[in-house]
C-alpha cells in the first residue's frame, strides 16, 4: 500500500486535457443529437431575443446556433473546468504564458491588452504596470510626433503579417474618419510590382515610409525598405527626413542616422496582436488623427475588461470562443465563415484569419504533447451581401457545413444613404443579414429536389449601433480575445509561431541557388529553378 | 425467364453515379496507403522534373501531391469512365446541359467559351456558332465605342457576384497594361458606403459607369444605379451620356433613352463565368486598350482548345479538377487554398472562389437524387509571401490538411526590381514558392516537439513565364474549365445556382418590415429587428 502511494506521489500530476474534461464527454454526447432548427417552432420570436449575450458597444445573437440551455451549460462548465478565467487573468496580468513545458520554447509574458489600459490604473501586476508605463511613453512620443509633421499627406507602411493586415483592416474600416488630404498605402508582398504601383502615384516630397519590423531584420521588410529608399533617392529626397521605423529598442532599425523616428514594440506584443500598439498607432494617428486612435484603444481596453469577466453569461469574447468551439470539434465542422455586412470590414477576414489560425493553428499542447483533436478551424470571408452572390450557394446546398459569424452594424457610417422603393441600402443591408441567418436556419421543403434547403447551417450575429473606432476597438479585441480562450481550452500556446521556421530555412537555400551557389548544395531546389525556367 | 427480361427493360437504365465508377473504387483503395512525401528518396529532382504538364502558357508542376503513376493511371480512368471528354465537346458545342433530369430547372446552353473562339471557325453545332456571331458583333460594337469615347477618364462598375469578382480580380491583374491615366473603380456591395467612398474622388465629367445585371432587375445593382445616378444628377451632369449597360436583350436595363450604349449577354454565359463576355469586356477594353483585352480572349480561347484534348496527359484543366478531386474527396480535406505568388493576383483567388464554390456546392446529381459523397470543396486564398505570415502556421502544424494550389511567374511584370544581397525580390518570392513546396511535403523531424514538421501536405504548382493578358486569360480558362470538369465526373450541374433563392425571398420579406409592414406579416424578422435596434 505504502509502495503504491510513493509511486503515485512520484510522478507527475497529469495535466488535464481537453478531451478529459467532464464537459467535454458531456458536450460529445449532446452534439449527438443537437436541436434542429428546421423544426416548426424551435426558431420563434422570443429565442431570439433570449438567445443573447452583451458587451461593450457589442452583442452576440445566437438564435441560429444549434444550441439550447443544456449546450449553453456545459459549454459554460466546459470554460470553468479549463480554468479559462484564471488564464485570461494570467495573461493580461503579465503571466509568462507564452510557453511549451519541458522544451526549448519562446518563455514571454503575452501583453498586447498593455497596450491600451493606461486609461485607468491596470488592476494587476509590476510586470504588466511596467508594459503599460513602456506604452505609455510611445504613445506621448507619437502624440508629439503627429502635431510636429503638419505637412505630410501620405504615409506608405512597409511591413508584412502581423505588421500589414491588423492595421490595414483598421484603416480600410475607418476611412471616414480619415483627416482631409491623409491617405495611407500598404507595401507587404516582396513581389517588386507590389512597390512600383504605390510609389508610383505618390508625391514623394510629403510622403513618409513607416517600416515595421520587430526584429528589424524581417527578409520581405528589408528588402522593401530598401526598394522604397531607392525611389527617394532617385528623386534627390534624404531618406532620413522620410523614414520612420517600428521596431524593437537596440534592433537594426532603431537607428537615428537613418530614421525620422523610432517607435518601440516589445516581445511580449505578438505580430498578429500588434495592431492596437505603434505597429497599427503609427499610421491609424496619422491618419485618423491621435484622438481617434485613443478612441480605437478605449474600445479594445473596454472589451479587455469585459474578457476578465467570470460570469460567463456576460463575458462576450468567451461566449464567441465556446459558441465556434462548439461547431468545431462537437459538430465536426472544419472552417468558420466571418461576413460582415459592412465594406468597411472588406480586410477583417483578412486579419481574424490570420490571429485565429496562427495562434491557433497547432499540433502540439502545452506540455509539448500530440493532440488528438482537433485545434483551431480554418478561417474565411468576404464581406455580404457580395458573398451571398459568390460562395453562399456552398453554404446553402452544398455537402459541407460552415460555420458562419456575420457582422453588422444598425446604422451606416456615411448617412450618404438613398431612399429606393421605400427603404434605404443600409435597410436593405440588414434584411439581407436577417434573412440569410433565418434561411440557413431553417432551410426549406419542395418537391423538386434543386429547391430543397437542408437547413441547420448554424450562424452568430455580431452586431453594434455602428461601426466607430471605438467599435472597432471593441470588434479587434472582442477576436484576439475568443482567440485566446479557445487556446487555453484546447492547452495550447496561441502565442507563438513554430510552423513558420521550415519554409524560412528552405527558402534562403532556394535563394542562394538564384544568387550563385552551386547545385549540388540544393538538388531539389535547383530542380524546381529548371522547371520554373 | 421472359418475365424477368421485361421487368429489366422496364426499369430505366440506372446511370452511373460517381461512387459506381470502377475507378473510383479503385482510388479508395489506393488512397488508404498514399505516398508517404516525407520519406528520404521520395521527392526526388527526378520527381519533379516527371510530374508536369504542360499547356498553353502554363504548366502545373505537382510532385508534391501524393500520387504515384498509380494514381494518376486511375484519375486518367476515373476521367475515362465519366465521360468527360464527351461532356467538354457538348459544352463546347452548345448541348443544352444546364439542367436536372426529371424536375424543372434552367435548361441552358453553357456557352462562354463562344465569347473567345472567333479567332477562328469554331468547330462546333449551330447553337454555337451562333453565339460566337452573337459574341463577336458586341466586340465590334464594343471596339468602336472605345474610339469613341478617348475624353473619358474614369470607368465605375456596378455588378455584383459574377459581375464584379472576375472584372476585378482581372483588372488588378493588369495594372501595368492600363492605358495612361485611365482607372476603374467597383460598387457591388448595397453598403451605402461603397457608393460614397468611389464618387468621392472622382471627376464626374470624366467618368463613365457601366452597371451590369443580366436581368436588369439584380436588387443590388439597381440600387446602387440609382444612388450612382444621383451622384450625377446633384452635379448638373446628364447621365445618359455616362451611363452604359450591359444587361439582357430587351430587359429593362436595354434602354436607349438612359444609357449611352448597352451591350447584350444571353442567357448561355453563366454569371461567375461571363468575366470574357461584356461584362468584364467593356471596363477591360477602356481600360487597358482593346487589343490588350483581345489577348485575354486568346489566351483563354486557346486553353479551351487544350481542354477539348482527349489525351488526359496534355489536358492542363483536366489534370488540375483531378488533383484536386484526389484531395478533397479520396484523401478527405474539405478546402483548398489558393495562393498566388503575385501581388497582382490578389483577387484571383475571391473569383475562384465564387467560381468553383457556386458551381459545385451542390448536394442533388443531374437525376435530381441527394448525392452521398463531398461535392465542392471550400476555396479560400491570399497572395503569398504574404500568406506565409499569416495562416501557414496552421498549414504546416495545424490539425487539417490543406491541399494548397501555388502559382508562380519566373519574371515580374514591371521589372522595376532591385538587387539585394544578391538576388532581386522576384527570386525572392520565387525561392518562397519553391521552398515552400517542398517543406510542405517533406516535413521535417525534430527532438522538439513544436519544432516539428509531420509533412504530407500536398500542392501543385501553376508556372507560367510572365503574367499577361494572355496569361491571364489562359488561368481563367484553366479554372473555369477545372471546375465544368469535376461536375462532369461528380454527376452534377455546375450551372445553375438555386442556392441563392431563399434567402432573396426571406430578405424581402424583411425589408417590407422595414418599409412599413405589420411585425405580424413576419415576426421572426421583426424580432431580429428589435435586437437590433
Amino acid at each position: 500500500m505504502k509502495e503504491e502511494e510513493e509511486m503515485i506521489s512520484e510522478a507527475p500530476p497529469k495535466a488535464a486535457t481537453f478531451l478529459d474534461y467532464p464537459a467535454t464527454k458531456k458536450l460529445q454526447e449532446l452534439a449527438k443529437n443537437p436541436i434542429d432548427l428546421t423544426k416548426v417552432g424551435t426558431l420563434t420570436p422570443q429565442r431570439v431575443k433570449s438567445f443573447r449575450v452583451d458587451g461593450p458597444s457589442l452583442s452576440i445573437l445566437y438564435a441560429t446556433e444549434r444550441v439550447n440551455g443544456e449546450t449553453i451549460d456545459a459549454l459554460y462548465q466546459l470554460a470553468a473546468e479549463a480554468n479559462v478565467y484564471d488564464w485570461m487573468a494570467k495573461m493580461q496580468g503579465g503571466e509568462v504564458i507564452n510557453k511549451i513545458n519541458g522544451v526549448e520554447s519562446e518563455n514571454r509574458s503575452v501583453l498586447h491588452t498593455a497596450m491600451r489600459d493606461f486609461f485607468e490604473q491596470p488592476n494587476s501586476s509590476v510586470l504588466a504596470k511596467e508594459a503599460t508605463r513602456l506604452a505609455k511613453l510611445e504613445l506621448d512620443k507619437l502624440e508629439n510626433f503627429v502635431k510636429a509633421t503638419p505637412n505630410f499627406t501620405d504615409i506608405v507602411l512597409v511591413g508584412i503579417g502581423g505588421s500589414d493586415l491588423g492595421p490595414e483592416a483598421i484603416y480600410l474600416s475607418l476611412e471616414k474618419y480619415q483627416k482631409p488630404g491623409r491617405r495611407a498605402h500598404f507595401i507587404s508582398n516582396v513581389d517588386p510590382d507590389n512597390a512600383a504601383k504605390v510609389f508610383g502615384g505618390l508625391d514623394l516630397k510629403k510622403t513618409l515610409v513607416v517600416v515595421i519590423s520587430k526584429s528589424g531584420t524581417t527578409l520581405e521588410t528589408v528588402t522593401n525598405e530598401q526598394l522604397a529608399r531607392s525611389y527617394f533617392e532617385k528623386a534627390g529626397l534624404d531618406c532620413k527626413n522620410h523614414f520612420l521605423s517600428v521596431t524593437g529598442q537596440g534592433s537594426p532599425m532603431d537607428d537615428k542616422s537613418r530614421y525620422l523616428e523610432s517607435f518601440y514594440i516589445w516581445d511580449f506584443i505578438g505580430g498578429r496582436y500588434s495592431a492596437t500598439s505603434m505597429v497599427g498607432g503609427v499610421l491609424l494617428a496619422f491618419t485618423l488623427g491621435f484622438d481617434n486612435y485613443l478612441e480605437l484603444l478605449r474600445g479594445a481596453q473596454q472589451m479587455d475588461k469585459n474578457a476578465l469577466t467570470k460570469d460567463p453569461k456576460k463575458n462576450l469574447p468567451l461566449n464567441l470562443a465556446l459558441l465556434s468551439l462548439w461547431n468545431h470539434n462537437f459538430l465536426g465542422c472544419p472552417t468558420t465563415v466571418i461576413i460582415p455586412y459592412s465594406q468597411a470590414l472588406s480586410r477583417f477576414p483578412a486579419h481574424i484569419q490570420q490571429l485565429d489560425m496562427e495562434s491557433n493553428g497547432k499540433h502540439i499542447d502545452r506540455q509539448g504533447k500530440r493532440v488528438s483533436f482537433q485545434t483551431g478551424p480554418i478561417i474565411w470571408g468576404e464581406p455580404g451581401t457580395n458573398a451571398q452572390h459568390s460562395f453562399f450557394q456552398l453554404i446553402h446546398q452544398g455537402t459541407a457545413i460552415v460555420p458562419m459569424e456575420m457582422i453588422g452594424f444598425m446604422n451606416s457610417q456615411y448617412g450618404e444613404d438613398l431612399n429606393v422603393q421605400g427603404t434605404t441600402s443600409q435597410q436593405k443591408l440588414l434584411s439581407n443579414l436577417i434573412a440569410q441567418a433565418i434561411a440557413l436556419a431553417t432551410g426549406q421543403k419542395s418537391d423538386n429536389p434543386n429547391k430543397g434547403f437542408e437547413g441547420n447551417r448554424p450562424s452568430l450575429q455580431i452586431i453594434g449601433k455602428e461601426l466607430t473606432p471605438y467599435t472597432m476597438g471593441a470588434l479587434f479585441s472582442l477576436y484576439e480575445n475568443k482567440v485566446a480562450f479557445q487556446g487555453f481550452i484546447w492547452g495550447i500556446n496561441s502565442f507563438d509561431q513554430e510552423g513558420v521556421q521550415l519554409g524560412k530555412v528552405l527558402a534562403t537555400k532556394v535563394l542562394n541557388l538564384f544568387g550563385g551557389a552551386k547545385r549540388e548544395e540544393y538538388p531539389l531546389g535547383a530542380a524546381y529553378i529548371d522547371e520554373l525556367n
